[in-house]
């Protein structure tokens, strides 16, 4: 038996303390690892010293070097953060349909945890602590396997966290950084399918692709967001501007940012001009087809792979659409199933555009941005799904559970 | 392109067909397969006669035979299930949740089809019926890859379905039978996770273990039922009888089939002679620990690979134990995640173990034979799961679709 296996069974078996916790204890339990963040700063802040020490020494980059980072501030976010998590409602539990069949049985589907939770992530972390608490509030245990740059971070938070939840009874296991961080040390996590019940990676697509490929366990991702905004003939020009500039402008590394802007024939030469011009004004490179070139100076000709680009920076991709069949077409073709959005006034072409297309958020004149766990009212956000199964867009508290049934009779038998 | 990828995209388009339609249409089309199928009677009972022909020139024994053959009356049956699944709510387009935020934007939570679903199952050609129903009401695009001893069978309850699918502008692609029975084509049937969005195995252990360590789409099956009944020291004694009973012996191949007797020990000398009696009049045999031989003559000694035995036959393992907490600790130890019952009068006990377990179904005074998509209220069922991801339990037409985002506002940005 190897190390990983050890470390997932104990987990498993640790995970039961945390499952049999009503929720009033785990709202105390993560409002104590709150606190004991706060008082551990210092422990904290030197294990993420040495980090930054061999970061720099490896050559690290300046924004990796940012996301690595933690200071007193970040700490109290990291603090608060898990706060917010203690007093969101608890999942486990909670009746989801109750009914009473002809023989009398009482069928009731019930909110349970998953179990044991992998999360297979990079180097911010302020992950460490947020999956822990997201994962924990849910009932699970769940074993963390951060980038090898945020080792001593992470060891350092997961430290402290544990020191709060001794004092509940709970065994460290339940919250498990995995130490080795060779490759066939992950893979192995990845083939456990007896002890862990789903798998969540975040981070690069690479990362991502890694995992999905090789795990025998579940796996529950999105690689990326190439989010569209279509502005159709009957935009509203001055809201299909705002949501275009807050759709890639507020935040351009987002996988919610709008990657690929649409627009009707009909409208083009009314809204593509302005479009450009706003765009400009912050900075972004526009690559366009022929037709949109026709309509504004100076755009940089977009290619066939433009179309599916997730450029997760200030580039974006502009195309003129014959009318809303093929902005629809468009987007079948070059979905990422992540976050779409319609602009109209005309209500039945909204109701067209949300029925054809699957993706996990299909947005009716409101931002790509929205398409975050927090903003549609999850209260915070263990990742998102494109994985069409299980949950499907961001997921909460409550995709760290499972309905079950449980039936209750007086003795009532099949035959 | 290989024949099977080439097959599969085609399913993946014509399910954009499928997912067109409205309830009213699929029930419609649902009615028109039923009586599609009466018409084709001849045509498919001859399909049948030329399976049964080749198995028995293969050496197949009865009870498959049985398994595989059709005739009128089950021809019938098939038409009848088709015009039930006709009959039910149709999960698509639910809205599970609607909530305004702060700022405005209405969001829905929405049920969406899953996309494409793979079935992979054996020689009972009533299930290409069954599957291809329940998937096609949910909005799905099917791939149906049978046994091959019911493949003649299979094709010809297809070409029939296929008859009133076109009826309805539906493409012949979004039921689609799998005719390379090679492992190489499943295989890479479950490797397109491009395009399969779920695969769901039925039929014997061996089967889908095979699917389940080969795939790389997500699958959702169960491998067995391993389903204990726990008589509490307060049960009632001619409950526990009848649950017991029905649960050993009302269908002693079925999943949901009781393989295990708990009995606490201070009702043990009460009661497991009179269930002894009981269930070898039934013809059972008991496998029993040293406590429970102590109490009734003659019980076969259970051996440690009993306690994980899925038996599918008349013979039951019996154990006495200490108290709940002893048959919770037994259970957690062997469950299969399926099924567990407790009969007690003791409300308290009851819960204790409901909360204690972590099984799909957990029964209270009530019959383990209940643990069906049908007996649950589902109105049908696709199969079972003791993945703890998705579905978990009994799955009917809801565990066949995947809850979306649709967010409508006035403009709303983020920034």
């Amino acid at each position: 038996m190897t190390d990983i296996r050890t470390q997932a069974l104990a987990c498993r078996e640790a995970s039961r303390a945390i499952a049999a916790l009503d929720s009033t204890a785990k709202a105390a339990l993560l409002e104590a690892m709150a606190e004991q963040l706060l008082a551990d700063e210092a422990a904290i802040l030197a294990a993420n010293v040495q980090d930054l020490d061999n970061a720099r020494a490896a050559g690290i980059g300046n924004a990796m070097l940012d996301r690595l980072m933690l200071n007193p501030a970040r700490i109290t976010g990291i603090a608060d953060a898990l706060r917010e998590v203690a007093g969101l409602p608890d999942p486990v539990g909670q009746k989801t349909r109750s009914e009473v069949r002809p023989n009398g049985i009482v069928v009731e589907r019930v909110r349970v945890p998953l179990g044991v939770i992998a999360m297979i992530y990079e180097a911010r972390p302020n992950v460490t602590a947020d999956a822990a608490a997201l994962c924990i509030k849910a009932g699970n245990g769940v074993i963390l396997r951060g980038g090898k740059e945020a080792i001593a971070s992470n060891q350092a938070i997961a430290a402290s966290l544990h020191t709060a939840m001794a004092r509940f009874g709970v065994p460290a296991a339940a919250l498990t950084i995995v130490a080795d961080l060779r490759r066939e040390a992950m893979l192995e996590l990845l083939q456990l399918t007896d002890i862990v019940d789903l798998a969540i990676p975040r981070g690069g697509e690479g990362l991502i692709r890694f995992v999905a490929e090789h795990a025998r366990v579940p796996v529950i991702k999105h690689y990326k967001g190439v989010c569209h905004l279509f502005v159709d003939a009957v935009a509203d020009t001055a809201k299909a501007l705002d949501l275009l500039i807050d759709g890639k402008c507020s935040r351009p590394s987002a996988c919610n940012a709008i990657e690929t802007l649409l627009v009707h024939h009909d409208i083009a030469a009314a809204f593509l001009p302005q479009a450009a011009e706003a765009l400009r004004a912050r900075g972004v490179e526009l690559r366009g087809c022929p037709a949109s070139r026709a309509i504004v100076a100076d755009l940089l000709p977009a290619t066939e792979a433009d179309w599916d680009a997730e450029y997760l920076d200030l580039i974006l991709a502009v195309r003129v659409v014959d009318d809303l069949q093929a902005a629809i077409a468009h987007i079948q073709c070059h979905t990422s199933d992540h976050t779409e959005v319609i602009v109209t006034e005309d209500a039945a072409n909204a109701e067209t555009f949300v029925a054809a297309l699957r993706s996990a958020v299909v947005m009716v004149n409101a931002s790509s941005r929205f398409s975050d766990g927090g903003q549609l009212g999850l209260g915070a956000e263990i990742g998102i799904s494109t994985t069409r199964l299980h949950s499907y867009g961001p997921m909460g508290l409550e995709a760290l559970t499972v309905e079950r049934f449980v039936v209750r009779g007086e003795g009532q038998v099949r035959t």
